[in-house]
């Protein structure tokens, strides 16, 4: 048996208004899984790049996604064992740990000479990511299929891929410190008002067709979350400042990537420069360092290296 | 001073996840409005082709929106007399109380030489209707605009104009019964949950990129209205077994039109037909006949004639 890569590219989900329900996968920051034969059957975690993340298969959600492939296309006799090299930050909130159960998954089915096809690959990855982090969607459709994904329904799962328009950049801005997705769901509210939930609609709609045609105005007007934003905003030191300067420098909107603490803004070409500079001062003046990645819309997502 | 007449389209709001926010300018079914000079200043409504309407200036919002674009235009001294064809049914749920400000506001503002621009006119038809059915432009803003029509605020007033495919077609059914805007309004929840209101969001999301692409089957799945519709269905006899009817013979997704009582179904040009019967079929078995409109979208919106 060989020996195989997988890359998958992070994500960031939520964008505001699509708390919950949109994901877009970006280029340049990723997780790789190396998938190679072994001679005792069932799925093994060979070495992991960051020591926080645990190496048990159980609670590792590369190896849950690759042990999945491996009972669905039959191989459950067959022996793997996966390296796993972190290029998304735990807890930062760009889709680590669904890129890493979409890299396991990829990986494994790679390993078998491709026995899945995507639908399949992606529910295995859900339900990897769904022990470890609940059934969210929204990163590991993105992370596999590449693109901005409109998930419509959770189970059976329903999606929608979506254009955005090639102009756009994506900027974003990591602080050091991590929050857990556990803790960021706490605070969300049971219910909402029926005019926020008419706003959050309505922000949607306007985002995903704002996102498409490029229409920087309309991504401004647009991209406001009523229901997460509001209530996470005290669990993020120094995002309220940077989203001020990142407005002030002309960018479309901001949001909170995923569960945070990393900060989205989206912008053009000619804005991405300015808007990378003005979070990263705002956040290291606070005392908050963030690490700055400047991306595009990944349009291949998961793949075979 | 000369005659002029305006034609104003009718409107379907809500589209289902679209509640309290989308709206569709319609063919085939709209009011009319004449204006004429006078010599006493002020709006004076001369006659209306339906007696249930009110002539007092004060409560009709054809004449409440000509004295508004008589006011903003610096003409308060003006007499204006006008006359109102009513194309659209009462308490129908097809924009006719918008239709009716709109082509008040066309005709005043044509007969003084057109001194205001859209957005103008269309803040006098939306405070004309405010007036009688609260602030809710998502119908003014297509009867005026033509096309479809998603508002982003109310106060100030933020929309964009969406694009819906030529081969879609939109099939109505307006039982003889009326149904109250107010009523309709009385039975919307103050709150919703959390995942009713996201999943509203991409509902919508997904339904406007459905209506662009002309995307049967993504309309299908998205034309899901999770907060109005479940508690309005006992005001609207018949409804529920129209919609069943419409969607086993091939319609993309029904709601119920603006407050209703009309039944909205999303076809093709090739469905029209067999969906128009359906429903037809069905409203009559129940004992309410329904009049049976097929549309597409007015691109043009309302014009002088």
């Amino acid at each position: 048996m060989k020996r195989v890569t997988a890359y998958a590219p992070g994500s960031t989900s939520n964008l505001g208004p699509g708390f919950d329900c949109l994901g877009v996968a970006i280029t340049g920051m990723g997780d790789r899984v190396t998938a190679e034969g072994a001679s005792a059957p069932g799925v093994r975690v060979r070495a992991v790049s960051d020591a926080r993340i645990p190496v048990e298969a159980g609670r590792n959600t590369a190896a849950l996604a690759a042990a999945e492939v491996l009972r669905r296309a039959g191989a459950g006799a067959i022996g793997v064992e996966i390296e796993i090299l972190k290029g998304l930050p735990l807890a930062g909130g760009l889709g680590g740990s669904a890129a890493s159960a979409v890299a396991g998954a990829v990986a494994a089915n790679g390993l078998l000479g491709r026995p899945l096809g995507d639908e399949a690959i992606l529910e295995c990855a859900i339900e990897a990511e769904a022990v470890v982090a609940g059934r969210h969607p929204d990163n590991a459709a993105p992370s596999l299929l590449g693109g901005a994904i409109l998930v419509l329904g959770v189970q059976p799962l329903r999606y929608v891929r979506l254009t955005v328009h090639p102009s756009l950049r994506l900027v974003f801005a990591t602080p050091a410190y991590g929050v857990e997705t556990a803790k960021a769901r706490e605070v969300l509210p049971k219910t909402v008002g029926r005019q926020e939930a008419v706003g959050q609609a309505s922000a949607l709609a306007g985002l995903v067709i704002g996102l498409e045609r490029g229409d920087g105005e309309l991504v401004r007007r647009s991209m406001i979350d009523r229901i997460a934003e509001p209530r996470r905003i005290p669990l993020y030191p120094g995002y309220a400042e940077a989203r001020e300067a990142a407005l002030a420098t002309g960018a479309f909107g901001t949001a909170v990537s995923g569960a945070g603490p990393t900060l989205l803004a989206v912008t053009d070409e000619a804005g991405a420069k300015a808007v990378s500079r003005a979070v990263d001062s705002a956040y290291r003046q606070l005392g908050h360092p963030a690490r700055i990645h400047v991306a595009r819309v990944d349009e291949q997502g998961a793949r075979l290296t």
